[in-house]
Formats: structure tokens, C-alpha cells, sequence
């Protein structure tokens, strides 16, 4: 039998097929994303989802003359197949690899980098606007966005502005009710009833001045193909509402969606996932948090959580399904969840708001201006803090440190282990001064019996590991553990110090003028930016004191990093164990 | 003839009025506000436009027990003076005075500070949210949002939450179809459209599942006191749209109402500004980038221009009275201008990204991940940065070189004067490899012959001053003239070097290394956060080359600057010439 896939190098191919064969074409292409993400890992059900869509927006528009845009980019694993990756693909997300999202630098056909979502309304806009100041009104822009991810402010800013324009722009708003976690919000209700049929007249997309068409069926690829010729034809602003399944084609999938976002291994015949080894293993940081959240919440009524879209991944979950009433999804609305925990403290109530470092980066005025202006004390848990691995630029974490370091009144604090992430979770409920941010890194910590009592941990002080007399080694957060990897590889290891910093602010001066005073050299780690984290703080306050030791720096340096496993990636970067034995063999 | 705003101590006061007699205090609240900005100075427009919303809502709940938040809070001078701060409200604004925007400190009737807009919503549902998990159902939660700071992303936001709840919310939309210049976009057309009449049975705000009324007078008192009586009574989250006109009652402000937004000082009775003497004084900054943008536009024809709704305060006016087609006000909308400016630069075009320091707060992650990831070449011009003056902490662009510094691929670049402004935005428009942050202060530079031709800056290089061979200035930016004025009142300034080093980032490291080399003392002077700007960068160079010498760091210490004039707050500061006098004096 004929695969129409093996022969499509890209879009220019897919359009030499007949109509009547790609809907043989989609199943082939599934098939391959099936297959090759069963072994390799990845997102799954979002790129399944929009299968039909694929093909049908790159057999009806002259790509990559017609600009496309896919917004949160793990949906666009059909098209990086269809768009000459198909004998890569298996790189996928692997260092040296491919990316998992769109990336302008590796296809022509990548028009916009999506990783953070609800973006592609303004992109295509200022795309479609260059067209006009061109001349050329004949070039089609659009964008494919969810409906989690066009519930997000920044979506509705360019949907705003789009809509008084002339600009020749068809958003597609992919509706499958769920983002990594189901979608939530007004306009998910409103949406909802649009699809019931029990929406009134009104439609809040005509209201914002746009063509509407819809909803439709998404995997309908006649219509499909039907809606968007006739739509290619239409000049101006426009908006075609498509219901799509996420996981679309795996019976699993379809019915396990949150899972199936990014599923890791799984048999792909079945869609049962393969289980890892059952080797006991210390928890993730997240269910640490998730756990212990719920635990406090329990004793402590003024507890609130609070994440945007991310349940599942920050653990949040635990506590929505115990205590739901305290615990809330605003959905992909940083900035709204940062100002909702500033109003909810200013009336007493103790927020936990749980935000990945990378997305905070959406909510940092509000960071500054609703919260540490007030100085309320809102607790900021950021996951995903340092290097996140296969996400890559996008998702790591690393400018936290940097961009909250100035910040006056925000305490900064990072967990060496689990014990402290419990401890500093029950020291800040308690009641602080102002805000604390307290980071931890994707993955897992370091100890299986992480269920101890509480106790509380002093604001501002450090926690001396080790003793020595030479090179102190002052470390923040969980890749401290390397240092005590590497002192255990060491015969006589009585001159190398080694102090848990945990407050990068307020950062512990007592401590660190005990250190210029002792040691001759100093060697700072962190998993963050070297410009302006715990390096920079030592060495300002090094500067201070006329500290006249070495101070060497180890955190990551002034690039964005790519993606690959965070081992690779921290060789990358020179913070692996390595890279500090071999300095350190200088220095000794 | 009796004045009852004289008795008015707090609401509890004006609740005691009869309703009849409430015409009678607007005509004095107005008056009053009137009598006291014409001399004093401050925002005159918004607050003359809710006069009559002020004393209803205050007269109608029971404030400060109900909550009330004035989005973008230069409208709340009625307020403040009815709630307790008539008497100091002649301090508005100056140091020491009361704030010009609501301030939790202040008093127990501001209930969140409000500087930045589109807060609101956020805020006074996390509030309304406590209510419900105290058990208090009854308490009253209102919010007044402006048309301009509803069609932000951040109040979207806010009511896709609220739409979802039972919260007992209130939000008045003060629809006045101007923010400081006139309001753009989709929502205002539609919002002008229910406004005639001619919009369709579409409501978006009940597409968002809100209870909505109106649009009613927002000028007359009796139906305002009719509606929230009734309002009052309902429960859940609704939204009454209020029609009101900006700078109401002062015939040349509702004729101006741009002018008027601010207007300093003018003849109360007739309303005519009052013209600052006839001196010739030095260009104000955003002149300078206004007119030089206009200029090199007319010979460079990818130049576009964006502004988030500061047309009038960036003098991007300019460019969009004569070129139109390539000026872009998109409105309180900060996250999709950055982004707008990326997809626009993947096509060519050259954007220029004007966004004042403290509101590019709002725009962090698009920064990082739209334009810096991908390296596109947009031109960010940071108006406002530094100490500001008498607006204060919210307005204060004190953040920027921090929060910048650690973004890998931009350059970030600083003009000691208006010849370097234009020169940098020349050298800028000609083809960047990567993005560039231009900043600038508010307020005039320093030569009168400005419009020089133009010549190009290299990348990455300092510009010396003054030689000198023991103390080194290091300057960036407009404050280097404070340099130049102290080193002119200095007898033997032989010793003295003075370098403007312009860049931040690149830092210019041969010149650092030479100053290293032949001075022993290297003082560094900014209008920034003294942590992670240019006396950090130095530092940290510094370490790496093992300079022995002195470094000192003349910049914002780790706090909140308080509103005042800019002379008063660098003493504060310690960054006015004194104290670098004194300083000197000590190492000489």
C-alpha cells in the first residue's frame, strides 16, 4: 500500500496529493508522531489533536510564503514532520536535536519561536503589518492558539489591537477545553455554550470587531480544507473556531488527556505507559511541595494556593482535590495570579503562589509593584528553577535570581534538600515581614525519609555544612549537593569549607565576613544566571569588605542554553562536578 | 451659604448629608480640587471626571468596611479628600506629602495601591475571595477601571477569573474613551458602539458572565445613587458602565483633555495654563527621541514606531501625526507591543519600542523570550528610567539595568545627552545583530544645539571624558553630567578621570582594564539599582582581572524611593553631588 508520507520533504510535496488521500496521509502521520514518541518521549496529545489541521493549513496556504504560527509550539510536531524534519524527528528535544517548539533558526517554515504561550496573535500581527507596509496584500498570516492559551491576557491585548486593523490575519483558536490541565475561566464557559448551542446571539469575537466563523469540527479535514479556502479568500481580520480532541487517534489519549500531554515512554500499540524501574526514589520538589502544602493547609484556615494552568505540574493538585476551596486555577493568567494573592494577602489570608521561574517572568511588574511595593507577604513558590532539561531556552529558569535579587523587601530563598523546602513552607506561613520567593529546580531531591517534623528556619542565615580553612565553597539550593558529592571524593578534605547559603536575600553578611576572614578562596554554584545571582552578591559585598582572596564563580554564563538533558546541559554550562574538580585542582 | 465639604471629616460624615443636597458637594469636591492642582500641580482630568461616582460610592457602601479600589489611581483625589486628607491634600505629591495615588499606608480607605493600571479587577477579587472564606457574605468589593486600563491583558484576565465566581465584585467601568490620550483599540469601538446604540444584542461582559447595566450618566448623581442602591442588593460578580467625561466641570479641561490630563499650573477660574517663563532651556528627552525619530523615518522607510499608550508622553506623536502608516499606539497593552515589535523585525521592518522603564515591567518575558531568544534587532527606547519625581515608587525606572543586565543577546545603552540619544538611534536604525535598550530620564537634557548631524556609535565602546591618573569616574548616562559640574568646581582636577561608559552591556572591558591599570580609585555613579547595574558590572570585573584598588558604587540602595522632586530624591538617594563631594573628599 502507498505511504503518501515517506514521499512529503515538505509542504510543496503535501500539495501534489489529491484531496481524497490525505485523510490516509493523517493517519500515516499520526502514526509516525505515535511511534516515534512512544520511544523517544514528548509532548504527545497536542500535536495529535491538530493532525487534520496541519495538513490542511499547509496544503491550503503556500507556506512558507503564507506565515504560520503555532502557538504554545508543542502542537507543531505534524507540521515540523511535514515541513522537511520527518527523518530528524527522532532527535526530538535531544541535545543536539531538534526542538520541541517551533525555532526560527531551524526551518524557514518556523516563523516565530512558541514556547510561553499566547504569543502568536501579536507575532502574526506585526507579520501581517510588515506585509501591508510591503505592499503585498495578497500574503496570509495565521495563527493556531488554543483556548488556554488565548484565554491569557496577552492574547486578548492582541486580539485588541487586531481588531481595528485591515491586516490580512486568520487566527484559528484550536478549542479542545484543556491546556496541560483543563481549561478554566469565563470565556472556557462561554465557549462551552457556543458549542452547546446555548450561547445567546452574542459572540465576543465579533464584539472585538472579527469575521467569525465556527465552531466546526477540527478533524473534519473536507471542511477543513472547505473553511480555509474560503477563508484564504476573505481579506482582513478573521477567526475560525475549530473543536478539536487533544490526543486525537489514541484511545488512551483521548481518554487520559492530562497524562498524555507529555506521557514519557509508552507501548504504541496499547497506550499503556511503560512503567520505570521500581527502584525507590527520593520525590520530586514539586510533590514535596504539593504535600506539604496540603499538610499545613490543613492546620493553618488562612492557607490559599494558588497556580496558573499548572495543577499538574506544581502539585497544586493535591491540594484542589483535598481542600478545593483554597486552592485555584486562574488558568495561563500570571499576572493575574500574582495581584489576586496581593488582595488576598492584604485581607490576611496566606498565599502560596506557585509559578514556574520561566513564566513568572510574565508577572514580574506585578511582582514589584502589587506585592513588594506593599510588602505583602505573599509566598512565591517557583518550580523549574535553574536548568529544566529537554524544554530547553525557553524553560529554563535561570534569570530568577537576577531579576529578583533587585527587588527591595522580597526574601530569596532556595532549599539545599527536601527538608528544606518543608521547613522554609513552614517558617513563611507562619507569618513574615514581606514576600519570599523560594525556588527549586525541576526533578527530584536527594532524601527518602522526607517526611520529618517541621522546624523553622532563621530569615537571612546561611547553614555551615563543613568546616575548612583554604577554599570555602558557598552554595544555593539543591546543586549545593554536588559540592558534598565532591568533597566525599577527596582524601583530606579538612581545608575545603563548604555553607549552605540558602537566603540569596537577604544574603547572610555575618556568615560571609566569617568567610573572608578564614579562607583565602572562595568558589560560588548556583543554577542560575552568573550576572546578578549569588556570584554577584558575594562579590559585591567581597567589595565591600576589601576581601583580597579569589572569588571564583560558577553559574551559567551569558548565553541562552539550548536544550538537552540537564546533565549535558550542565557541562554545557561548566556547573557540573567536573568543572569544579578541575578548578580546584589549580587552586590546591 | 452652607459648605458642606468643610464638615466632611470621613464618609461617615457625608453620609449624613441629605441626597439633595449631595449637587451641592460635587460643585465644592470640584472646586475644591480645582482650587488646590491650579497652584500645586498634579493630575486634574480623571479625578474631575468622577466627582459624582466619588461621593456615591462612598455615600452608597460602607467604606472603609466594604473595599474600593481606584484603578490607575490618579483619579482618586475626591476620594482622598473625602476620606480624611483635605486638610494635607495640598501636599499632594511633594516630599513628605501625601501620595498622588491611593497608598495602603495612607489610610485605612486605600485599599491598594494603584500606580500601574489594570490592577484592580486582580486585587479586589482576591479580596472579595477572603470575604467568602471568612464566612462574610455580605461585604461589598469595588473596583473602578477605567476603558483604557480594562483593555489591558492583565484586566482580562481579572474577569475571565471573576466570571467563573460567585464573588460579591462590583466593577465600575469609567468610560471616559481616554486614558492620558484618547483610548484605541477593538474593545473601545465596541464600547462606543453600545455607547450609540448601534452595537448589536452582543455583550461582552456577559459573554464573560457577568451581570452588566448600563452605560449610564456617570455625572448624574441621582441615578448613580438608584443604581448602586440596587446593585448593592445583588450578589455575584457584576459590572455597571458608567459614561463620564474627562476633566468635567473645567470647560478648558473637558475641551483639552490631554493637556489636562496634567496640566500644571493654571488660572483656576479661567482654566488658562500658566506658561513657564520664556528661557530657552535644553530639549526634554522623549522630544529629542521624538523629533530625531520622525527624522531619520522619513530617510528610513522600515522604521516603524510603537507606543503602549503614550503617544503624548513619549513624543511618538510626532511620528504619528506626520507618518501614520508606521506610528502604532496599541493601547495599555505592553506585553503585545514587545511582541508586536518582534514579529515585525522577523519581516525587516526596524521597530522602534518605546515603553517607559517602568511599565517595560509588564513586558519582562516577552523581552527575554520574543525578542532577546531570538535575537531579532528591535530597538527598545526606555523613557523614564531613573528617579522620576513626584509620580514616585510605581513610577520610578530604577529596575531597568538590573533586569536587563541578565538577558543574554541585548545591548543596553545610556546617553549622556541628547547628541548621544540621536547618534544611538541613528547607529541603532542602520542594522543591529541583536535587540538594544536605549534609556533615558524624564525631564531635559543638557544642550541647545542638539540637532546635530548625525554620526554612528561603535557597539560596546566608552567614551573618556577626562584623563586623570588616581580616582576614575565611571559614569552611565544622563547623571555623568553631575561629573562634569563637579569636576568644575574642582582646583586641581588633574587626578580625576571621568569616562562615560555608555554601554552597560557590552561592557567595554579594554577600558576597564586601562582605568584598572592606572587608577586606584574607581568610582561609579547611576540612576539605577545599585544591585545588578553598573556598579555591580565593574565589580565583577574587577574580580576577574584581581583589581586592588577602591571601588565605590554611587547608585539607588535597596529600597523604595518615596515621591519628590528628582533633587530631593537623589539626596536621599545619596547619589546628588554632594555626597560624591564628600566621598571624594575623603579618598583625595
Amino acid at each position: 500500500m502507498e505511504n503518501f508520507l515517506s514521499n512529503i520533504q515538505s509542504p510543496a510535496d503535501l500539495r501534489k496529493l489529491k484531496t481524497e488521500n490525505l485523510t490516509k496521509l493523517a493517519k500515516e502521520l499520526r502514526d509516525f508522531i505515535i511511534d516515534i514518541v512512544a520511544t523517544k518521549e514528548g509532548h504527545l496529545g497536542a500535536s495529535l489533536g491538530v493532525i487534520e489541521l496541519t495538513i490542511a493549513l499547509h496544503y491550503i496556504f503556500n507556506t512558507p510564503q503564507d506565515k504560520l504560527i503555532w502557538d504554545v509550539g508543542h502542537q507543531a510536531y505534524g507540521h515540523k514532520i511535514l515541513t522537511g524534519r520527518k527523518d530528524i524527528f527522532e532527535t526530538n528535544r535531544q541535545f543536539g536535536g531538534i526542538s520541541g517548539f517551533p525555532k526560527r533558526e531551524e526551518s524557514e517554515f518556523d516563523n516565530f519561536g512558541t514556547g510561553h504561550s499566547s504569543t502568536s496573535i501579536s507575532a502574526i500581527l506585526g507579520m501581517a503589518i510588515a506585509s501591508q507596509l510591503k505592499g503585498d496584500l495578497k500574503r496570509n498570516h495565521i495563527a493556531v492558539i488554543g483556548d488556554a492559551s488565548i484565554a491569557s491576557g496577552m492574547a486578548f491585548e492582541g486580539l485588541n489591537h487586531l481588531g481595528v486593523t485591515n491586516a490580512n490575519v486568520l487566527v484559528i483558536l484550536n478549542d479542545n477545553a484543556i491546556g496541560i490541565d483543563p481549561s478554566v475561566g469565563a470565556l472556557k464557559k462561554y465557549l462551552t455554550n457556543v458549542k452547546k448551542g446555548t450561547a445567546k446571539d452574542e459572540n465576543i469575537f465579533e464584539c472585538l470587531n472579527l469575521n467569525y466563523t465556527g465552531p466546526i469540527d477540527g478533524h473534519d479535514l473536507e471542511l477543513l480544507l472547505v473553511e480555509l479556502e474560503r477563508l484564504k479568500t476573505i481579506k482582513g481580520p478573521k477567526l475560525l473556531h475549530v473543536i478539536t480532541t487533544k490526543g486525537k487517534g489514541l484511545q488512551k489519549a483521548e481518554e487520559n488527556q492530562v497524562v498524555f500531554h507529555a506521557p514519557g515512554k509508552f507501548n504504541k500499540e496499547t497506550g499503556e505507559r511503560i512503567q520505570k524501574s521500581n527502584k525507590v526514589q527520593a520525590p520530586k520538589y514539586q510533590d514535596v511541595f504539593g504535600h506539604t502544602l496540603v499538610e499545613l493547609a490543613q492546620r493553618n484556615k488562612k492557607i490559599v494556593g494558588i497556580t496558573p494552568a499548572m495543577p499538574t505540574g506544581s502539585s497544586l493538585k493535591y491540594m484542589m482535590e483535598k481542600i478545593p476551596e483554597r486552592a485555584f486555577d486562574v488558568g495561563i493568567a500570571e499576572q493575574h495570579a500574582v495581584t489576586l494573592a496581593a488582595g488576598m494577602a492584604t485581607e490576611g489570608l496566606v498565599p502560596f503562589c506557585n509559578i514556574y521561574s520561566t513564566f513568572l517572568q510574565r508577572a514580574y511588574d506585578q511582582v514589584i509593584h502589587d506585592v513588594a511595593l506593599q510588602n505583602l507577604p505573599v509566598i512565591f513558590c517557583l518550580d523549574r528553577a535553574g536548568i529544566v532539561g529537554q524544554d530547553g531556552p525557553t524553560h529554563h529558569g535561570v534569570f530568577d535570581l537576577a531579576y529578583l535579587r533587585c527587588i527591595p523587601n522580597i526574601s530569596i530563598f532556595s532549599p539545599m534538600n527536601e527538608i528544606e523546602l518543608r521547613n522554609i513552607m513552614f517558617t513563611a506561613q507562619q507569618g513574615l515581614d514581606g514576600p519570599i520567593a523560594i525556588r527549586y529546580p525541576r526533578g527530584r531531591g536527594v532524601t527518602m525519609d522526607w517526611e520529618q517534623p517541621f522546624s523553622k528556619i532563621e530569615i537571612g542565615k546561611s547553614k555551615e555544612i563543613k568546616k575548612g580553612n583554604k577554599v570555602a565553597f558557598l552554595t544555593l539550593g539543591h546543586i549545593g549537593n554536588q559540592v558534598i558529592e565532591l568533597i566525599a571524593t577527596i582524601k583530606n578534605p579538612e581545608n575545603l569549607g563548604h555553607i549552605d547559603m540558602r537566603f540569596l536575600k537577604p544574603i547572610d553578611t555575618e556568615q560571609l565576613t566569617s568567610v573572608f576572614k578564614n579562607y583565602e578562596h572562595v568558589i560560588t554554584l548556583e543554577n542560575g544566571s552568573e550576572i546578578g545571582g549569588l556570584g554577584s552578591a558575594v562579590i559585591e559585598f567581597a567589595n565591600q569588605k576589601n576581601y583580597t582572596g579569589t572569588i571564583k564563580v560558577f553559574a551559567i554564563e551569558d548565553i541562552f542554553i539550548p536544550h538537552g538533558t540537564t546533565e549535558e546541559l550542565k557541562k554545557i554550562c561548566k556547573i557540573d562536578i567536573n568543572s569544579i574538580q578541575n578548578y580546584l585542582a589549580d587552586i590546591l
